[in-house]
């Protein structure tokens, strides 16, 4: 299967849209889903902090990984932001051409 | 690993239950996890659209997933639904187990 | 890529709070996000049961899946607790590297 799931922590609800909007309008995902109020727990400078979070999945094609990965860092606010890619095994057809199809795959 | 989950997007929480509810008298998922409040950023007539869905997450054994994915597709209100599945590596075991016997496996 | 993620339930966020903790403080995972007010759907004696729960996913390094595996399950409330991982794919290295250094790997 060539599509992929991006899994990416971000600092606010903002900075979640303003990823999406941004890969989406390059072409570089399909879509998007937002998921506000997570919290998150991490060490950080000795003692384990706490923060909210905003989770953002993102559809794509496999061979786009590394210009996502690129993008998100580059706007990201982080300094080393949770990017993570999970394989999706299988899907409805129609679905998975739709992802293809919206990236210019 | 035979065991999977499922990925789908559902347009409101009632649709979301309706779907969970069927494939868990059928016999075909062990169980569900319904996520609120989803915001979806996509491509659609050529623009960028926002909407709120659901987030529907399903267990069950790999073996079931064609009917599964053809079940969710007759349920769902969505032209084109995004019907994802991916790998399970690993787990608990019991809760595998579990998993199992819950579709009759 | 030897990192994954853990995808746990939990009855409260009270209690995903204290599994998340533990599993820090033990090094034995690198961070951990708290979705809060999920709808769970399952079998149980005989009905269709609801719930609400709390899904806690943990990022660490896969070497450590026994031990994780083993913690959540002293420290979880429930007698069959659901625990699955799965294999990351790809990801930012920066970050990929903390996870590990998080863990003492």
């Amino acid at each position: 299967m060539d599509v992929i799931i991006f899994y990416v922590t971000c600092g606010s609800e903002a900075e979640a849209q303003k990823i999406a909007k941004a890969l989406l309008e390059e072409r570089l995902i399909a879509c998007a889903n937002l998921y506000p109020a997570i919290k998150s727990l991490y060490w950080w400078e000795g003692k384990i902090q706490e923060d909210h979070e905003v989770v953002l999945i993102m559809k794509t094609r496999k061979d786009l990984a590394p210009k996502v990965t690129t993008r998100v860092k580059e706007l990201h606010s982080y300094e080393c932001p949770c990017i993570l890619t999970f394989s999706v095994k299988e899907g409805y057809e129609p679905f998975i051409d739709w992802i293809k199809k919206e990236t210019g795959g």
